[in-house]
């Protein structure tokens, strides 16, 4: 059997993450029991939600337990097979965690998934084609319900989430606006990735000046939000808010790394009577096949073209996670796991 | 044709409304054209909402006009009519404003409406079977959509809207709770209300406080909270919310008055999957006939018998309305308009 190199939750953040919060730790792959998969991790997905699981706080997710491999998406190939459903050499798609390799009991559900890497690459499953791409159709197809010539609104639009977003919003006739912090993201947003417009919110010191540069980017005011960050990008969107606007509230991750953002004028909720919604995509899973079937021909097409940031080797994973938390990535963060 | 006592908005105020932003003013009422009625109103309503319109901002409501009289709902009679659908006598509830007389074109819609006196007193039609009551409904059934045995919570219990919604609620067997200020209201709440708890918030300097008396008074934590208040209340109400929790907002009376207050923790919306939906129940006239039938109902039936605070005198409208605003109303505030 393969030797290991896990990423183990070592001690839990005081306020901001930090490297030394997490420890690799090498081990050997068990012998595979009836029904398993030992799968071979191609590349491993970074996502915002995991900060969230490495307090001890009540929240929607259990938190991590400490002194075990991180969890996580991962996409690789069935190395060796105790399943009949699974064959050498197929590729899946899992929650391997972070590290090399996962024994699956593959016959749980959700557990392990075939994917079709013919017209899609696989790092796709963890990105436009899986759970961020399904996240930004759930937030916009199902809360957001938006309706053609409406203005639509992202934060993080260079992200995984806000790249399938853009695909979504346009495919269905909404001027598509991004936020994003700098000027490469922001041209790569309106040039790559379809948004009508993109701005860069570090050009902007506060709420107020954000607010003009979005009354200039959506002159009909804006309809729907999909909500990544908080803190002063959402106080600005606020403002412009046209009545009976819909925000889907997805991540707040300007807030994760130590005290909470507070909200400077919920009145506005009232005042433009909006729908603000909390969700979690996970607790929708019967929306994935619809889901799924969209982005996947949107990626096919050519329609969705999502940047992705690529770290090399497991080792390098809580670096990158650190960056990620601090909008370091450029596209979807991955970890590659095989030379 | 009578004389008529009319309550002008004078100028505008300046951070917390004051008695000098308002002006008696001593007019004739003018003689009827075809169409029109002259009504003599028995009770004017004063309302939260109107406290918005003061102001010159942008909001829902387009602002109150300087130099004329406070709108504002009436109840009365037919005092002369050139309108063949209303006679002398007939009992109206209308739009009169803060005067003692209105002259109405009594063939628009939503002008004027004859009311039944034989089982519902005329000053409820300004409260529990009239926008107020039709507000706690709305908010109640089509935003937080009650299931049997959830837990509701209503702030400024003892009002209009609070008395209908404790009602409402118990009718649909949910464990109802009230927040007010202060011993006497609370009793009220539990011994005549129906409440199943109420809590008195001026017991508790801070959010962390009132979040501890939430948790005993809904062991199950909360499903659905009716705002009114906003600032502190919602903050605490927001941590004891439970997995997709509904908050339908109609009211943050407590930023009315000057500075906007914050919401402190809006991640607790991403949390706990939360719906924060506000709402203007003048948008949903089509709920209107439905609600009222319930609401009549249940005050024919005795078991809606909400309380209300009667100035005496147009003269009296102001420092009644600023006395709502700081919450010293102990019920519906009606405003008598005749000896």
């Amino acid at each position: 059997m393969p030797q290991n190199k896990q990423i183990h939750l070592d001690n839990r953040p005081t306020g901001e993450a930090v490297a030394s919060n997490f420890k690799l730790v090498i081990t050997d792959t068990p012998a595979l029991e009836p029904g398993q998969v030992l799968a071979r991790h191609h590349f491993l997905s970074l996502d915002p939600y995991m900060r969230g699981r490495m307090n001890d706080a009540k929240s929607y997710a259990a938190p991590q337990a400490l002194g075990q491999t991180m969890g996580g998406g991962t996409v690789g190939e069935v190395l060796e097979s105790r399943n009949a459903k699974f064959a050498v050499g197929d590729k899946v798609v899992g929650i391997g965690g972070w590290q090399q390799y996962s024994v699956v009991d593959a016959d749980q559900p959700g557990a392990l998934r075939k994917v079709d890497t013919s017209r899609i690459p696989l790092s796709a499953y963890l990105g436009a084609v899986g759970m961020p791409g399904v996240t930004a159709w759930y937030g916009l197809v199902k809360i957001i319900e938006p309706k053609p010539g409406e203005t639509m609104v992202v934060s993080a639009a260079t992200g995984a989430v806000g790249s399938a977003f853009a695909a979504l919003s346009k495919a269905r006739g909404c001027r598509t606006v991004g936020i994003a912090g700098g000027p490469a993201k922001c041209k790569y947003a309106v040039e790559e990735l379809g948004f009508d417009a993109c701005i860069d919110y570090k050009l902007h010191p506060d709420a107020g000046a954000l607010s003009k540069a979005l009354k200039e980017a959506c002159p009909k005011g804006i309809d729907g939000y999909f909500e990544n960050v908080g803190g002063m990008v959402l106080d600005a969107v606020l403002t412009r808010m046209n009545a009976f606007g819909r925000i889907a509230v997805c991540g707040m991750i300007a807030g994760y790394n130590g005290a909470p953002l507070p909200l400077t004028y919920p009145a506005l909720i009232l005042m433009n009577r909006l729908k603000v919604q909390g969700f979690i995509v996970s607790e929708h899973m019967e929306v994935w096949p619809e889901a799924l079937k969209e982005l996947g021909t949107l990626v096919a097409t050519g329609k969705l073209r999502a940047r992705e940031s690529i770290a090399p080797g497991i080792e390098s994973a809580p670096e990158a996670f650190l960056g990620l938390l601090k909008g370091k990535n450029f596209g979807k963060q991955l970890v590659r796991l095989i030379e």
